[in-house]
């Protein structure tokens, strides 16, 4: 049974997830990474993998079998439990001196199989295809949102994982979905803040962070008439990227289809310039969306975030919280703009 | 310069440090590892490195020279500005919307070479080494904590970054010390929160929690009179540890020498283990002290954690901020407990 922990002093959660427990010496080497050839995301691999949840599949194929561009599957190894609540049964359950805090980690976790074909790179994604996965995305985070109260889920967490560096262990281009029965720290933390700076000013801090850094032009990578490409002031990782609406936005799946084709097409140019200047690339791909049925919720903006794993956070990062990033927004945003793409 | 900035919304601050800066091709492979034989940190190669801050000394012999034990240096590739200020100048300049607050990152940025010969693991060194290495650490934490008004500093993060995967790119043993202008966002949360379970309980959350630890014993690796190794309730990685004194004791430095002595065995034991368990072992240890001159310093209680980095952080935690750690501290416990020291 999947669990999760809160820290004894701090607002951090843990999942503690045994049924992925690998042996020990299992961690001694480096995970096998599955390659082309023995790839169970390829088409015609399907019967490797569990049944699937959502497919975008041509007319006459059938489930679980050849004929799809995107697959969305069950992950192998959940990070939660998959039961399904018919109760939102979740709840903490703090001791009295609240040192030891847990909560069952009941939740979905899926995988997004983002091409038929042995596709590696996000920037190889045609900008249809690209737009195509961000639909999928949407469709899961509509269901998911409308079944929350029943199966007691707060927030559903979609990245992509690409090189092993970034924590790839199948190299198939992919995304993950992991719904959770509380809003994580950092999401709850971003609403706060936007919740605070909307009372002082009226206004949301996305959208005036759009403004200014558009304004500026020293941080913006591109940007198009709905959407801002940024390399963040406050960068942790070299080279690392936002993408934002600039008109305010609370849930991605909320965004209209033209929308969805213009943030597409932004992303996918800005990730193949990532992979031009950072040749091989490994980077994680974050889309942080409103969480649901907070009443504060529509101050949310939602964004994605690039974090490209150049180097490694190491002892000091880990002990204080605070990035070391020896590349600045803004030289990374010179550069990444500077890439011709073809 | 490097430079502090923090994020748009978020309470999290980064340092942008561009003399760290390699071109982004360098960035391309692993970085070098230097290895015996072509060690700047072994007896003899003093000449490599910055003249000594501090040294442990054979009597005669000369700074800079051979005839020492542990050695402390400045850091060649400084994370903050080394100069020394004659006034605590450095203060956040928050813009009028706040979403671009910067400060200068002056600080302190040293390297304690940990061992004359080429010990490359924390369980080789001795129990009288591991105690002159914390006795060091103690030193140089009494000086910046004196000289804190002058130079302007908060708080100093002394670290161990141990193995290539925990991103030590010199493996001959050596700790890291970084001072810094602000107290960092985990430091400052942990205090807050010890401050206000102290409100409303009259007592210290890591005395609790040591005590709650002691007495269950489920995640306890070791204990002695006055020290607990735990494996955290909430730990993110698997095997992580945490070592912390059973009594109240705020500040690292204050440490008395025979606690000292007592804390360093059952470090180094503790250590020995993990690389028994998980070989090769590459962890990061993270000594947790009290900030500089704060009313509320007293409420902290020093702590140090040890976070192997057998799994690599990815998508979902950095996106969340929640950890996914496969092996329950229990289970961690257990086998770390069942270790057979020599």
């Amino acid at each position: 049974m999947a669990e999760l922990r809160k820290d004894s002093l701090l607002d951090r959660w843990v999942l503690i997830a045994e049924e992925r427990a690998a042996k020990p010496q299992e961690f001694d080497d480096r995970p096998v990474v599955r390659r082309l050839g023995d790839c169970p995301f390829c088409e015609g691999s399907e019967a490797e993998t569990p049944n699937e949840v959502l497919a975008l599949r041509e007319p006459g194929s059938r489930h679980d079998g050849r004929g799809w561009r995107i697959r969305v599957i069950p992950n192998k190894y959940p990070a939660v439990n998959l039961r399904v609540l018919s109760l939102p049964t979740v709840s903490t359950q703090p001791q009295p001196d609240g040192l030891f805090q847990q909560a069952s980690a009941d939740g979905v976790h899926e995988v997004i199989i983002e091409s038929p074909r042995h596709v590696t790179m996000a920037g190889e994604l045609s900008d249809a295809e690209t737009a195509a996965v961000l639909g999928v995305y949407q469709a899961r985070l509509r269901t998911l949102r409308a079944e929350a109260a029943e199966r007691g889920l707060r927030y559903v967490q979609i990245f992509r994982n690409v090189g092993e560096a970034a924590g790839a262990s199948i190299e198939h281009l992919h995304s993950q979905l992991i719904g959770l029965p509380l809003v994580p720290t950092l999401i709850a933390d971003e609403l706060q803040a936007a919740t605070q700076h909307f009372a002082h000013t009226g206004r949301c801090p996305w959208c005036d962070l759009a403004e200014a850094e558009v304004a500026s032009g020293r941080r913006i990578v591109e940007a198009t008439a709905r959407f801002a490409l940024v390399c963040p002031y406050a960068s942790r990782f070299p080279y690392e990227m936002q993408l934002l609406p600039r008109g305010h936005e609370a849930n991605f799946d909320d965004a209209a289809d033209d929308h969805i084709r213009e943030a597409a097409a932004l992303l996918r140019r800005g990730l193949a310039r990532l992979e031009r200047v950072c040749d091989p690339a490994s980077y994680n791909v974050i889309l942080h969306t409103a969480p649901f049925g907070l009443p504060e919720a529509p101050r949310f903006h939602w964004h994605v975030e690039i974090l490209p794993r150049l180097v490694k956070a190491a002892g000091f990062e880990w002990g204080t919280g605070v990035h070391i990033n020896p590349v600045s927004p803004e030289r990374a945003a010179a550069e990444l703009r500077a890439v011709k793409l073809g």
